[in-house]
């Protein structure tokens, strides 16, 4: 199959005018986005390779796939024989390899909707010391070879009410055209809603209608934007104002200026969009809605940590059952007890795996009020595959639970008021002392960097060392960033700001209201991962002074669920982590237990006693 | 002074051709320097603020001097009325503030010779925007109003030998020549050195010349780059070969393409000689002799080693003797007693001063073997002037040694087997619980940071948080980096790496056997400063595990000097940071025992006793 997908991915590419020296198949869909659809998983359909990021390249005689840390071991088992693993970070960066391996003038391929403005530019950076040249090409190679692409998903647009959502819809329009406003760019008293309209409803459909905004066909928005570059995109509501306006924004003071350029945002504009419009008119900006997404209002922090109440409730839910599932069915010592599998004599009656866990994890979510669905497919991983990072298991290959090993499950749910993300890592038998040491280590950086005071402007990638010190000590690391920005009803990954060993394309810093997880890990290939995750919102730090004047910042945990006490080896924690520990542990009872029943408060109340030094 | 100074500057600019708009006076000399000869004190001489490092701006109705937050407080007691004060870091940097603030087409002078490839390109980017102008004064304007300008220091040439510089002149051109034939660069068979001939003795000569060096006028390396430029730069050894020649290097498998491309480090060679080369012809990229000379060869690092016992030694006599002193004529508790002066009914006889007791400090050191000079004016401060990061006292006018103020010195010296740098702080009386507990905050960040083991690739950038989190717990920070390279007999502050919060140019990563130091501090003006530096050496780290095959690294100190218990807060000091400082103090003594005297050794027994939680 994969063999006979580059033979006509090669033929196409000889055939293509020009001739294509390389073909790039990116793992975004046209928006850039991290999750896709079935039918947009043209990366995955080429290379057989799973994981949500990386990026293939087709030459004549090779064929080659890049993805970062979190997925070499799953790529390496993924991969045929036709595909060579690229590892980011340790071989050559997709476009220095382009330019350094492919020949002189090379003609290189790429759907230009799949890469956004910034990758391009990049790359015919790196192209132009060799005169190679980056091809638009006008269809998606891709899509011509794949003859059993699934169909498009027709899922309804919901409207986010108000309660959830904190601000109307103009009101966040107003913020942005006053923004656009002040960089000079082009406002319209309009705004587009490009999108299939068969999935609209007639009440989503007058709801933006009475907000002012023309729901158009997916289809249109290319040439809507030809027209753009052209001065004559105009709305056909006749009713409405059109044209250009600044007077929609504020009724005085308005410079009479022209502001006729056009904001885009080169990190996750597409390159074909970017491609129509005219060079010297554009304002290459982050998009002024990332920030404005990322720092969360007053409603939606209060909604996000509601959420993360329900769902922690679910958690530990979830923790009790498998706690005596796991005693059941394979004689384990349990949650509490550091022991051996007091082995039973009768043949088992039931199995637990790695998906049945999960969905039972699933079902404690969908009780809860609000929920909609997960924020990502749950990673649920027994010993060897919790080293896989982003681990997916399927109903028919995964593993059994096993009382001898650590269990790694990373999950989330999307609720109306808000999105979660939480990882936990635990034992229901005897962990080994470097299991223990290993475990403490990745508490410790999850510890050092949620309980950071920063001063204003310091920036994910300056705090992003606290959470892996722990482990440097050893000599041990983790292949994947610290923290990501979540979403509120919205995506669990989430710019602009992140926690990261790279630094950040548009240095963003942290600020005050924006989420960001604190998620470090440590993975030995072949025996176990771990990962603590929690969600923390950026607040103001309380601290003593302010040096400066710059005004200093802290983080506030909104996840709860406990740690495993079984596997810290305390003697290598500091006052301060026992403390901090405690305390978070006290808070998980008060806050978690109204909404448990009385058992599952006992439960609780033992995995949350005080530690003691 | 400071009037006319200006009024004569402003009327050579109006007559300049064409007609400046504004003048910058940087504080480097022809060599981008850090530490300037009276002669190239420019900066200093149009402002009047003697810091070593900033930049002065002076058009037609303002002056401005931007400096970096070592010397905020400093620049505001010396600049005059006419000047205004810029704050790196918090004021727009002085290329956005030109561009922002001088008009369209505005031409903006500087003497090329004293800025960078970089720093003017970086500027010439930043004036495109108003297609303003940057002009290259064909003399330095300064100089022509500058009539009291000290003359020329003629300090003679020395030859460093071998038994300190480890390596010869032979293999480190041997070194150098096959890093530019790797990149192509052009090679001589000759190498040229430019310096005033008045400074060269009739043995250094024959040193150069035994070794293929050239000595030629300083004066003619203008016109010399010109030659260079068009292929007609020849040596006038006759005896030698001239001409390009890659074979000099190695005799067989040289690529016989051509080597003509000039290697320039853009971060330190002047504009003026770059802007006489072919701009087609250049390789510009760090220099490969900013590596060579950062990573230090074993007899450098013995060398270095040595130099800090020595110069241990003697910071711990000037510290027995201050502490005596301290008692005998201020009637103070003494470094080991947290107590009030005892006041005494007689009359004081003597009187120390910062300078005084930085004399003598000076003094011994000076008593040490292979010592030539200090590495930079001795920091010696008593309570408020120790907020002044770089405070630099004048016999004339510095202030009188306290016995209820914190003391800070920072210093160092030229040993022909290495260059030292230490700090220290120290209280005779009774500090304040505030006192304290800044006190401890920065010994934990200098620990945090000195104690860190980090993978390989790891820059001082990503480390520098390490010794500022302590700190802003408290929401206090410090105004400057954490941490230079250091030099082998050479400049005390040396790159190309750095630990600081702003990342380097070209981020280069910490290697095995570079030198830096560790110095955090803490200020607070108008009552003290705070501030611990040592000199470590980066090695590899004996880590348990080496994750991802990336090798680690870790630190030691080499400087040996006892930090003061009294200060220290120890109920806020973690198991780990109590054993690194009393594995630190039982060092100190073992290594600094043998070069003291018996109550010398008392005394540092006494100051190096075992720290109990």
């Amino acid at each position: 199959m994969a063999d006979e997908t580059l033979a006509a991915l090669r033929s196409l590419m000889a055939s293509h005018s020009p001739k294509l020296d390389a073909l790039v198949v990116p793992s975004e869909d046209y928006h850039q986005s991290e999750y896709v659809s079935a039918r947009d998983r043209r990366r995955e359909f080429v290379s057989g390779f799973t994981g949500s990021a990386g990026l293939a390249l087709v030459i004549a005689n090779e064929a080659l796939l890049w993805t970062d840390g979190r997925y070499f071991l799953q790529a390496e088992q993924e991969l045929s024989k036709q595909w060579k693993l690229m590892r980011m970070g340790e071989d050559p960066a997709v476009d220095i390899w382009m330019a350094d391996n492919l020949p002189t003038e090379a003609a290189i391929g790429v759907d230009p909707w799949c890469i956004s403005v910034d990758t391009a530019q990049k790359w015919e950076r790196a192209f132009a010391k060799k005169q190679q040249k980056l091809i638009q090409t006008t269809s998606n190679l891709v899509d011509q070879v794949w003859t059993s692409r699934p169909p498009a998903e027709i899922n309804p647009v919901i409207v986010h009410p108000l309660e959830f959502a904190g601000r109307s819809v103009e009101d966040k329009l107003k913020d942005l055209r006053e923004k656009l406003v002040q960089e000079k760019a082009l406002t319209f008293a309009a705004a587009f809603f490009y999108v299939d309209k068969r999935k609209i409803s007639s009440e989503v459909s007058s709801y933006m209608e009475k907000n002012g905004i023309e729901v158009r066909d997916y289809g249109v928005v290319s040439s809507d934007t030809a027209l753009l570059a052209s001065d004559q995109l105009a709305s056909t509501n006749s009713a409405k104002e059109t044209g250009k306006t600044g007077t929609t924004v504020s009724d005085n003071s308005v410079e009479e200026s022209r502001n006729d350029l056009i904001w885009v945002d080169p990190g996750t504009c597409c390159f074909a969009l970017y491609s129509k419009l005219n060079q010297d008119k554009l304002f290459l900006q982050s998009s002024p809605l990332a920030l404005a997404k990322a720092i969360k209002n007053p409603v939606e922090l209060e909604g996000l940590k509601n959420a993360h109440i329900r769902d922690g409730a679910a958690v530990v839910q979830y923790l009790v059952w498998l706690d005596n599932q796991m005693q059941e069915i394979y004689g384990a010592a349990g949650y509490f007890v550091d022991g051996e599998v007091n082995k039973k004599d009768q043949p088992r009656t039931a199995k637990l795996t790695e998906v049945s866990v999960s969905d039972k994890l699933e079902g404690f979510r969908a009780s809860k009020e609000h929920f909609r669905g997960l924020s990502f497919p749950t990673i649920s991983s027994v010993g060897p595959n919790g080293a896989i990072i982003h681990y997916c298991p399927e109903a028919e290959t995964c593993a059994e639970l096993d009382p001898n090993s650590m269990y790694l499950f990373d999950s989330g749910a999307q609720y109306l008021d808000g999105t979660t993300d939480i990882t936990r890592t635990v034992h229901f038998g005897k962990p080994t002392s470097h299991e223990k040491a290993c475990y403490t280590a990745v508490l410790k950086g999850h510890i050092g960097l949620g309980n950071a005071r920063f001063p204003t402007g310091t920036t994910g990638h300056i705090l992003d060392v606290l959470a892996r010190l722990p482990l440097w000590k050893y000599g041990l690391d983790y292949r994947h960033g610290t923290g990501h920005g979540i979403g509120s009803y919205l995506n669990v990954h989430e710019g602009p700001h992140q926690i990261s060993f790279r630094p950040a394309a548009r240095n963003v810093a942290l600020q005050p209201s924006m989420t960001v997880t604190d998620e470090p890990g440590y993975y030995e290939d072949g025996n176990f991962g771990i990962r603590l995750e929690n969600v923390l919102i950026v607040k103001e730090g309380d601290t003593q002074f302010n040096f400066g004047d710059r005004g200093y910042l802290s983080f506030e945990h909104i996840t709860w669920a406990p740690y495993q006490k079984k596997l810290m080896d305390v003697s290598l924690l500091v006052p301060e982590e026992i403390e901090w520990l405690n305390n978070y542990h006290s808070k998980c009872r008060e806050i978690l237990a109204p909404h448990l029943n009385a058992s599952e408060v006992e439960w609780l109340k033992k995995a949350t006693e005080p530690i003691r030094a």
